[in-house]
């Protein structure tokens, strides 16, 4: 009896989990250690998924305060290995998007800032909701590899000053366990939810510097301005205080970035603007976020010295061949870039007219997603196949002058059904009036 | 490939849990086929733990409306069995406490509302948190089984005109899923969650008549006046919209009810208000609650009336044989209710004496509640033993004068190690000072 009571005094208490998912509930905050045992449970599955989520909603809702989402990133950043990029020489600077439609900048912009002898190691993410995902824009590159263990990930970078993959899973295992969680239960729109996931990866790929690229409008993840603002803000800070320098702008994504929505198409784009072609809008901003990255990198003093370095390794094709060679190391067949014909393409075609004579007054970013992910260019699920070939070219952008009949859009499909199924989402996401609006701005606050 | 694609085509979309769980996020009303299809998902099991406590907290977040909550409680009605007690003659009135210290009420008042002819089928819980449970007081009398058929509740019920059993499987299950997860994720405390789970239980158990007693203050499960109100306003509404008259009161849980804390010694305090003895206070309690449910039963005209008929049942001896009869039927020893030294008695006592002369100023029945669960008269999670002989008797109440050393309450306990672990806030929860308060008035308010 002796023993028995003295043993089942030594057993360990359950972690409070309950009482701590009701502090951050009633508005309280969290102590470190709970947060550090919080996320250590994420990581070791000790805490279930259900108090997980129910924790992430609390949080949502009731928010974090400085301290603690320093703890939170911190704890995630710790909770599995973390890239040593030591060797390779240089400030290494990464970029983000929070993710747009037609937004192909990074396959562009990595090469032509490694090209300026900045390295770029970059990990992206697939595609999620109506945005899409550099990884799936890659995977239309016959063989091309995004999953490198760490090693072939440091070899790459070492060899080119550029590497382009995905996230390795023992990297903040906590952030790919929540991420996962968040994305079931409606939790991912929290600002230091999405700040500490963004930045959690980028500290343990090893990045010295990040350019973040907020996107706001009607095809952002966060539409409204104050919103992007506040994420711009709380990743600035957060970086910072993590030892991370980050540069944050918000740009806009009221219509698609670009004339191509879709992975193999917008790969093409990407391509496109590395040979010196491309839409006015997206190679300007290739080249607005690439003199942001060579100041970071402390290649450029200033960002019009920047800006003249990103447009010199555009003339002399060395960004293009920074990409061929990325691309060749990572296994892919470089023929597409020199023929991009042999991308994938959707067999059907179909044709979107305006329906009246004026000025292309809006191209809802955000509906155009809906329905290319609807059509077969984005999951509606996480399980379901992507297919590269599903694309939509914008012969049309906002302000442009049309007459009554005249193709806005070229849509690519492969499945009579699900463009049915679309076809009027995809119509009513374009709009012709009697006035030219102004252009918009494409870049309109940069934090730092 | 046709046939592929046409199957494809014909695959159910899955339910789109994510985007309800944001849109009550958002603060948005819930359509009603997605509470319905949300409390199937609960009952079959289809939609997961992890989707379900990220709800419940956006519910705890942003509530209900009167329509979202009628629809949520039909649904969770119909999740499973409905008892038909129509073969029962007379109109059936239940009693729900919604937790206190002490309060063993409805161990004498269901045996003397059935004495005075209205049918009590009373389905109870387990103790929860640091309030107690009936069943577990039930469980202090050997052989007593609260684990009915439904058939053998009707039975029990045509009998004696009382039955005192568990919640069955079959009824309600959306409730039973739903209450575990919210027991382990923080989200309990939702007036919506609350009485929803309340009545659902109460209308499937075939009651036409509930009368709830609200408990305020201190030992509460919802301390604050305005809550406990608001509580008993949203049981009153949701109940009539769904056909169950139910009359709330909000009584006094500041200290404990009566004196005697935990399973078997509550047992025996009930048995003494049956036998016409017991503290004034849950005498007292017990009358005011009987006469509401005689009213309710239609075997009163007014709370007067049913007060004398519940004083009747009492000096009769009526509510005692009554409560034989119930016990004997549902297989229970009824030698422990001429006996009650047959209950359980925990072996060690330990003396509470008061360090200063004056008055009880304050007996916390929050701390006190708090205290004895640890000390095993409650559960300190879902699968701790409860031992019914733990518990504590006051010598003295609020109000009362006493002198320096007098004994203010005796602990019975079984472990010496736990006692040490509880003493100081067992002693911390009562206080002395030079000055009575005056005495608190046990029924705060009736909402009707």
């Amino acid at each position: 009896m002796k023993r028995a009571r003295a043993s089942s005094a030594r057993v360990a208490a359950p972690l409070p989990v309950p009482a701590w998912i009701a502090r951050k509930r009633d508005g309280d905050e969290l102590p470190d250690d709970a947060i550090r045992a919080l996320i250590a449970g994420a990581t070791d599955g000790s805490v279930p998924d259900y108090q997980l989520s129910a924790l992430l909603m609390a949080i949502v809702w009731r928010g974090m305060s400085p301290r603690e989402l320093h703890t939170w990133l911190d704890a995630m950043v710790t909770s599995g290995d973390r890239m040593d990029l030591r060797r390779v020489a240089g400030v290494k600077v990464d970029k983000h998007s929070t993710g747009g439609v037609g937004d192909k900048i990074s396959l562009c912009l990595a090469p032509l800032v490694a090209a300026c002898g900045v390295p770029v190691p970059m990990m992206s993410g697939r595609s999620l909701g109506h945005t899409g995902g550099t990884l799936d824009k890659l995977d239309s590159i016959p063989g091309f590899q995004t999953a490198l263990t760490p090693r072939a990930f440091e070899r790459v970078l070492a060899r080119t000053g550029l590497v382009l993959a995905g996230q390795s899973p023992r990297l903040a295992p906590a952030d790919r366990r929540l991420y996962a969680l968040r994305d079931a239960t409606a939790t991912v729109e929290s600002i230091p939810l999405i700040a500490s996931s963004i930045l959690s990866k980028k500290i343990v790929e090893g990045a010295d510097a990040l350019l973040m690229d907020v996107k706001m409008g009607r095809g952002a993840f966060l539409p409204e301005r104050s919103r992007a603002r506040a994420l711009a803000r709380t990743i600035v800070g957060l970086g910072k205080r993590a030892g991370l320098r980050v540069v944050a702008l918000l740009t806009a994504m009221d219509q698609p970035l670009g004339r191509a929505v879709g992975n193999a198409c917008e790969l093409a784009e990407a391509i496109d603007i590395l040979r010196g072609g491309g839409p006015d809008d997206a190679r300007a901003l290739t080249v607005r976020l690439g003199a942001e990255m060579l100041v970071l990198g402390k290649r450029a003093r200033d960002r019009g010295a920047g800006a003249r370095l990103i447009e010199g390794a555009i003339a002399s094709g060395a960004g293009l061949e920074k990409f061929r060679a990325c691309v060749a190391l990572q296994g892919g067949d470089v023929r597409v870039i020199d023929d991009p014909r042999r991308l994938a393409q959707a067999p059907r075609e179909h044709l979107i007219r305006s329906s009246a004579t004026g000025f292309v007054t809006r191209i809802d970013a955000g509906e155009v997603g809906r329905a290319m992910t609807l059509l077969g260019a984005g999951r509606v699920n996480k399980d379901a196949a992507i297919d590269p070939g599903v694309g939509l070219h914008l012969h049309r952008k906002e302000g442009d002058e049309v007459e009554r009949g005249d193709v806005l859009a070229l849509v690519r499909f492969a499945d009579q059904a699900r463009l049915a199924a679309v076809r009027a989402r995809l119509e009513a996401a374009f709009a012709v009036g009697p006035k030219a609006s102004p252009r918009a701005r494409l870049v309109l606050e940069v934090i730092e």
